[in-house]
């Protein structure tokens, strides 16, 4: 941790602190310079507030140096972290698509779409029980019914399912019948809701919340992983900007800066990003082309009557034609789909 | 609801468009153009689903004229809710003076700091007892150790206290010992939680997402009344944007926008907005003169030493020098404080 | 033109409003709802403000329909617009590979350059001689001799030239000697060096703006072509928003979007976009996936000693390697590299 | 400059590296941590280019401790800077109020509307005669006409008068007749612009560009104090953010942040900001209650029928009402206006 005094700080308070920090075991040393002076602390820093010591009136800046999470750093962890699901591996040679409706509106619904996606190449179903929705006169989703039509479409296809925990409540049905659980974008720093999921063994989908940084995004899993659960999947969803054009604006650089930081696999959501069925295909071959772990499309086979996000959804064949660009572009860069 | 179609549409297809809506009991006017045609519908168009519009290839465009709220919406309720907490009121004449550390810290240190705020001209106590931390390795908040800690001290000031939720397990425990309920700005829009606190009849201070927009956040206080519970406080706390000199970025448009378009009572949190003790004077007094209905401010008696948030906590002393300046601010727009 | 007014407006007011379009040539239709009328205004809009619109008290809110851009606007140019650049063509078939180092140091090092990145494929040199600096004390570039270096490179190499126009007083210089002329993120609103480029034939790489929405982007291309010259190539080289890992936050997202809207190229810089050459190789075929017209990539020999924004140069042998690769993920999707 | 190398650097390149900072007459300081090593450099190092240095591949991380302005830095020049406009000051006790339409739109107008804000109690006029339009295809501003009109408007009413430079074409022209030259928005980091200004003696108002930190602000101001004009003003006039109820969100935390890192006075533009008049109020007396050292505000006798930004216009009626309220704040925080 690197501590910037002010100029002229008074030699009794710097001595002050310095004594302060020895006594946290914290080994200093001071760099003089023309109107700054500057400690280095050596030890662990963990225990130092970095709040706490800008409150000191002496202090003009603060900069930690080591990265604030370990069990997600692949500093500490230096091979890829592959994530099983049901026999299917995220974060390994192969990409993982996963697909289906935003919402689940029926068993018939699902199954038909499971089928679907499955014939045109996906791995995972995808679809909503529980819905977070902007207004409280929205459809708020099917809940327990829809997961449970989900584990039928998984029963008929194989695939296995994907679905939103809105609330601790809830967590029970979820690690009995889904196969992965999302936390979504809204939820990201619901740190209740994080240390639950940590409590479990399940793969879990963690949505990057629309304003939140790369540091924060990572601090989310490491709540996961600090109770215990390794199975920790990020997946960029596209952030808000003031672009408006788009529903968001899908960050593709977060593949190899997440890939570089942790050892965790990431995949991309670029129906949630875009907002606009017509950006999928080109945003899905862009997420393949920079190195991401896996896709999560939203496929409806009749959007104008989806019950929520038809807007990006793709008609099951359109997907189809993006798996088979997406498996050309995988081979060029060594992976599979 | 405004929508408008793609030129060439094909007649066949705009024809079934049109009576897909009339199928909704909607009123359908057309509006021929030069590129585009638009159709304006009337009626009760909250039964429509603009993303599913969108996703109808003839569309080109969809917009609202009306705000999807309706409980919130000062077109339906044109005087002021004043809010009452414990006999003081948020959103009349007095504009409210909220003032605490930002953890509760002990007994000891919150009936202390208590006692100064309150000698300095506060009107509330606040103070954390479940932290929202961005690490899971910082300080958690002492838990029901601390609010119990905050209701000694209202005791002893006979303060009102307001303390921020963070999971509907512990409702009852804040419906049964505090006086106002803080909804944290990363939990704006965690629904099931939104849900949980309209079912009670306790005041909500309901904070802004660090990058929710005004309309969602109305949406989320909608969410609150919808379930029954109408006494919610909008409360102002930054937003994220480019600019890192700040921790937030104070919006104080929101205080006439909220109050055109809204009944309920906003108050302002400059010390989360600016992260930096220097900056809340300056913001406290320009948010009284906008029209604030109160500020909830941080105040700690040591915050070098101050278990989180240190930088950005005023001491009594300087807290007491803005409560007077607030007051004569306050006068010259015609009201107390 | 939709323009809604609010409710009750009095007959009086809206009658006159009505009259002073029609005084514009302007039909008038008006659709009655339950808390709001709306008027659709059909004609040529062009002529009306909107701001002025708004201005009215009875007015609630204004939306165009159609697109503010009409040379731009693909509407009305359907088949896609194909730049020459010395026989080099932007938005055909082939994707330009444009290469460079940030700043000219001198005739030996852009010459030297030059060599490698055509060895290594690249199809045009980049190099800047006027530099936009945040500082006033960091280097300026080398001018007119910058410029002179980076044709002495086009005679040794053959490869087209491209650098940034800071002023329209260099105008005549970079018109004789230069082949693209680039207007940077900074001046993509300097409406007066718009206008003078745009009274000339030369191709304009037009970067977006570190804030521009992408339809102002497109109305900084307009003013362009407004003068006359239609050879505008636009370039996408990152946003800002609050996310400070990466230098801007690329949005790859407009590659669609701008082909949808308009019939000119785009090319894609995720060299100032990561700020960082780690990020660079998996950006740039992520640009190639999405559809993009060509890159622009920083290249340097030695980008610890350059004399500006070496952490973003790739050395000459990564640079070769990206190409290799963006060639096969190029014929995946149909095109040249 | 604080810098981080990465762990296991090798011996050899740290001591390159320690060889070549020491070349630059830079005194290096090493402090050994655990997982990563640190340098320090004492001495000039604006002479270091961070990004030549992060292209290290040994080093992790660059920071400058000392702010990369001079002329502009508090810390060097203590006493506020006051800048006399013919015998207005800007930065002293009184609180300049500047106001008058967005565009000059004839002589008729911008003498009558001069009385009015005159009588209103403005101290300065403003109005736009070159004007910077999203548009190629609107009002562009009277030109010399404009300026010749409200050279009259001042010689009627004694009022200097602001308008803004948009190219150095025309910089004579604005030397000769303007009182304070403002630089836009757009331009604020057109350096070019910057130092032609900067050349000449003339009071600057320079706009915050629309996403430009603080940081970059400050630069920009030195950009003009270096070439010789120390007569900067600062006008914040809101920053791009995600929201898009408000046309910009004005950020007021700059106000105490400029003085206490400049010696510059600063200025407030609530209407760009807001983009509706219904705002302008509240956000005046905040900006007055922060410190601001004046406010530039669009006033209009017709927003209806105004050229350009009517909706963001007050009335001068209204005007004149904000200006007493505005009087009783000054006082309370020991100013005058």
């Amino acid at each position: 941790m690197i501590i910037t005094l002010k100029k002229n700080a008074p030699k009794h308070d710097v001595d002050k602190l310095i004594d302060k920090f020895e006594g946290m075991n914290l080994h200093v040393t001071m760099i003089q310079g023309d109107n700054y002076n500057v400690f280095g602390l050596v030890g662990d820093t963990s225990v130092v507030d970095e709040k706490s010591v800008m409150a000191n009136p002496i202090v003009y800046n603060v900069q930690r140096v080591a990265q604030p999470y370990k069990l997600a750093n692949r500093m500490f962890h230096p091979e890829d972290t592959i994530v099983d699901v049901n026999g299917i591996q995220i974060g390994g040679k192969k990409i993982a698509m996963i697909a289906g409706p935003c919402s689940v509106e029926g068993e018939d619904q699902i199954c038909r779409i499971a089928k679907e996606v499955k014939a045109a190449g996906a791995d995972m179903l995808r679809g909503g029980a529980y819905k977070p929705r902007t207004s409280p006169y929205a459809f708020q989703g099917m809940g327990t019914a829809g997961i449970m039509a989900m584990v039928k479409a998984r029963e008929e296809t194989g695939l296995p399912i994907v679905s939103e925990l809105m609330s601790a409540e809830h967590l029970d049905e979820f690690v009995e019948n889904v196969d992965i659980i999302q936390i979504g974008a809204r939820n990201m720093q619901n740190f209740d809701l994080l240390k639950a999921v940590g409590k479990t063994k399940k793969p879990i989908l963690l949505k990057r919340g629309m304003s939140a940084t790369i540091q924060e995004w990572i601090m989310a899993a490491e709540y996961i992983m600090s109770e215990g659960n390794p199975n920790v999947i990020f997946c960029e969803r596209g952030i808000r900007t003031f672009e408006t054009y788009t529903r968001n604006t899908l960050d593709l650089s977060v593949v190899p800066i997440i890939k570089e930081r942790t050892h965790l696999p990431i995949i991309i959501d670029p129906s949630h990003a875009a907002g606009d069925y017509k950006l999928i295909e080109s945003l899905s071959l862009a997420a393949i082309a920079a190195g991401a772990d896996g896709l999560i499309i939203e496929v409806h086979d009749d959007p104008e009557d989806a019950w929520s996000d038809g807007a990006q959804s793709l008609k099951p064949k359109r997907y189809a034609e993006l798996v088979e660009k997406g498996k050309a572009i995988a081979k060029v860069i060594g992976r599979e789909l």
